[in-house]
């Protein structure tokens, strides 16, 4: 933590991160969430089962829902079967396996209230349960068509960011730049960035790091419509002031890029963020323009696939 | 961009707007959205599709989903029918046409979870498809009915603006005016409203634009009963002081208008915000009045078709 | 307009009220609504229908459920009946009434997709009506069940006024004084309350009214748990500074009370407001007061019922 | 109110803090609830019944449901039974038992909406009952199924909080000390924590308390991820100066510590507290490390039952 911290002495590091400057690894993993490890609670405590559904993998999502819904059958399929299929009209008894079927039919059709008739309960046991099964459906579809549909409408910013984080010339010296562009027709307003960048010693035995909060030229914007390209003037109040490449092979840094902003569609606050590590930040070099007039040059076309085009440019 | 930016020369422009100065065309389309076409992403990834179900017009949200639920149901009646129809009882076997009539029929019926049981299942492979199809409605119904729900009840804020921005003698001088009145009966608090000004030369070949954000003389309202006359002083430090009829004929200006505000049917954020281009921005003009006593003076009777009504006035 | 105003002419009165100094009879009738009447738009423009649903009375929202799937119904039976009845099995032939019972009662059962498949239909036009009619069913109770849910789930602030505002002895001199307090077992944090005083004329044809914010001693609390006893000093600086009960004869005062607070179990922000006009404020009184340690001392007692208990008393 | 408020006579006790000086007993409860009963209102006033359903026992809140199921469906069988089962089909009528039974499936089979139609209304008055049952059932699920999914993806913070305040070393002096660590798989940001004292003498007949803000050294958090050790320095301004266990043993204290932040999975600003009683305050004592760096060092392991373990120091 030598040679660059002396660097730092007139800065004040930023204490109120979140991040200790003792933990170990990456900050924030790739999908914007953070690389820590939970122990000492039992998994009913550790995790918001609402979370884990919301942020599941949409297939995960879907087979675990039809898991969900063949286990039920089959668990209430065993127990009409154990209470006795003479208390069922409608089953085809000629085999065993018919019998197995009609009975996991049979729940199925009660769970979904779709409750054809054909099969149906006449003892009082069998009516029984396939009272509390209709209720235990309902509450089932409440819990999976609920989580169906959030997942669908939950509000999120739909944000694309460069893969990388350039330092560029920037009026007379050079200016750390990330750009971010909105990438779905949704309309972002009051949008405000905030970037904190942790630095430590490349040397793993000492791990101690320091937080800054990078000053912005622009933290707020009005409304979100082409690209935005966050700018950090590098000055003397900077972190990256002096010899950036010695810092970037001496240390390790990691620039942590927040957007908050709100959607009207959702009528929500939505946040997106990401982080880039020591290799994804490049030195001289500056964004390719994103966007072009139309031919008719009645609208703008916003090019998402260049959000992370630049070329090489040499520094002041 | 000559004569009237070196008015400008003492003026701030904003940069913080989220439109670039080379874009091209109107910012905002007059639905309020912003004039820009994205490219390079598939169409899975360029929509949200709970944006587009959102803000679709209401016949076309209908028949979006009478056809959804009709193709559907068209699906799998051809998979019972490939099936075999003998794996349903109460089919009309009379004719072709009446035998796929009762597979659509049970479909629905299936589908819905209506269920009457005069066609149901038997046989294996039919119980299974209906066992995956009442699952599959539920969801269906799930997104349907949450959209159409949340159509209905989507936070709004329910302005109505008028269609033109005036310039109107204000004090010993003029002011740029707009106004705005809720029309429904829901009830706006805290309401603030931020006017932005882009201005930028006639001459189509040189497309730099300059933004303004307009100080109004009361940014903010507790309680938006009434309508609201949202006024922009034009002193020395306003981008139409001076001669507003040689800027208007010099250079395009789009004013746009945002109201931010609270309601409390919703407890929700709403936004709105329109544009004025400069056909519709009128000098020398004021609004008149919009509201009266009613007959017996213990109510005011807010006139919503007045809300752009104005006489031409001279200006000092 | 002529006593009072000499007082007022140090005070800035407010103007960001969103009240008209010319508006007509009572501001804010008795609900917190205003009294504002809205002209020149048709129904359907003029309401925002998740508004009215939400703020009907409990009674007038069950019978308009009730009677839209009667009425629903009833359109139906009379459509199955026009096909044919022979189009549905089951129906009762007996005498007219039977049918159309029979109808009326099929229609209800896939509206609600009950389906319990002793009326069935057969045809192909009933059975194009009933896919019909159950997607409807769907759609219908999508809205009423969502509504029903809404007005159940509606965050609100449940907040409980005195029924008047005193004016009582305050330090030296005296205060104007509102009590409010929660009534239900939910939890208010971040409360803040705004006070704004509209005054006018006694005389009506000379109906320009004044409003002033009135700066309280406390205005924003941590967590609202007991009651809270709104403060504005009177001095030198307050609209009722000098001889208030001359104001009160002379003039006309409404006095706006709005507390906004966030609410946990609703996970939203809520707004309450009230307004008292100048019958309602008593000269000369002090609040009394409305809670006291439980026998065991452990806990308090809040007695709702004494939130606008005074007593009269002289002022200084 | 002697020794101890000497001290205080340079503070500004805060009076914003929504309790009074003279409530009695424990401010919050536990369950970080006011220790408040309401008195002078019916029981449907009393309560939001929406805050009970969402804040009761899971296991109450399924009790609840099923007996409201079994009760209504209880009712309706003695309804259709005094109608007369004849106007059922399908009844068994072997034994009066299974005519009560019967009853009872096809009231629940109609309040589902399963409708398997083996049980079905034949007469008019148990078609119409039925009509009206199915009607009730949507609704009676709507508010259930509703409650059931709120309850799920209610916004929580899911934050531990230490068992204890610590009176630590901190600097040249020594500080109030608390702990916090989120312990779910949720992400919480812009963390905000409020921490309150009330002090009040042990006599009884004395009940006068005193309110204090505490200043943090830090508190904002931008990213809650790891434990935050919520620390007030003691120093002059501070009402825990001088000799803090005289203090403790002459006064009741109790801290209250309140945490705001955002949930991204919720997309909803979330609220915890809790209370720390003079008992759970330890006098030189300091925190723990409950984090760790995993065995290969890429990622940081916290350990949550850790939490409030501390150990014994000497304070300077």
């Amino acid at each position: 933590m030598s040679k660059f911290l002396d660097r730092f002495s007139s800065l004040k590091p930023e204490i109120d991160t979140g991040f200790s400057s003792t933990a170990s690894g990456r900050f924030l993993n790739e999908n914007g969430m953070p690389n820590v490890r939970r122990k000492g609670l039992n998994p009913f405590e550790k995790y918001s089962w609402y979370h884990v559904m919301i942020n599941l993998n949409s297939w995960k999502f879907i087979t675990f829902l039809i898991l969900g819904y063949i286990f039920t059958n089959i668990i209430f399929a065993f127990i009409y079967y154990a209470i006795g299929i003479d208390h069922l009209t409608g089953i085809d008894h000629s085999v065993l396996l018919n019998e197995l079927m009609d009975v996991f039919f049979f729940s199925s059709q009660t769970f979904t209230t779709v409750g054809y008739g054909r099969i149906a309960p006449v003892g009082f046991l069998a009516s029984l349960v396939a009272t509390f099964e209709a209720f235990l459906g309902l509450l089932f579809f409440a819990i999976a068509t609920g989580l169906f549909y959030a997942r669908f409408s939950r509000p999120r910013a739909f944000l694309k960011f460069s893969k990388n984080a350039l330092i560029a010339p920037y009026q007379d010296g050079s200016a750390l730049m990330v750009r971010v562009a909105p990438f779905k027709n949704n309309l972002l307003t009051s949008a405000e960035v905030i970037i904190t960048v942790a630095i430590s010693n490349r040397d793993q035995s000492d791990s101690q790091t320091e937080f800054f909060i990078l000053k912005t030229e622009l933290p707020k914007i009005n409304i979100l419509v082409l690209n935005w390209t966050v700018v950090h003037k590098i000055d003397e109040d900077s972190p990256f002031y002096g010899d950036v490449n010695e810092l970037l092979k001496t240390a390790n840094v990691e620039i942590f890029t927040q957007i908050r902003a709100f959607d009207e569609g959702f009528a929500s606050t939505v946040i997106q963020r990401t982080s880039y590590i020591t290799e994804e930040i490049i030195v001289g070099a500056k964004f390719l323009p994103m966007f072009e007039p139309s031919t008719d040059r009645e609208t703008t076309i916003l090019n998402l696939d260049k959000i992370g085009d630049y070329e090489k440019v040499n520094l002041p």
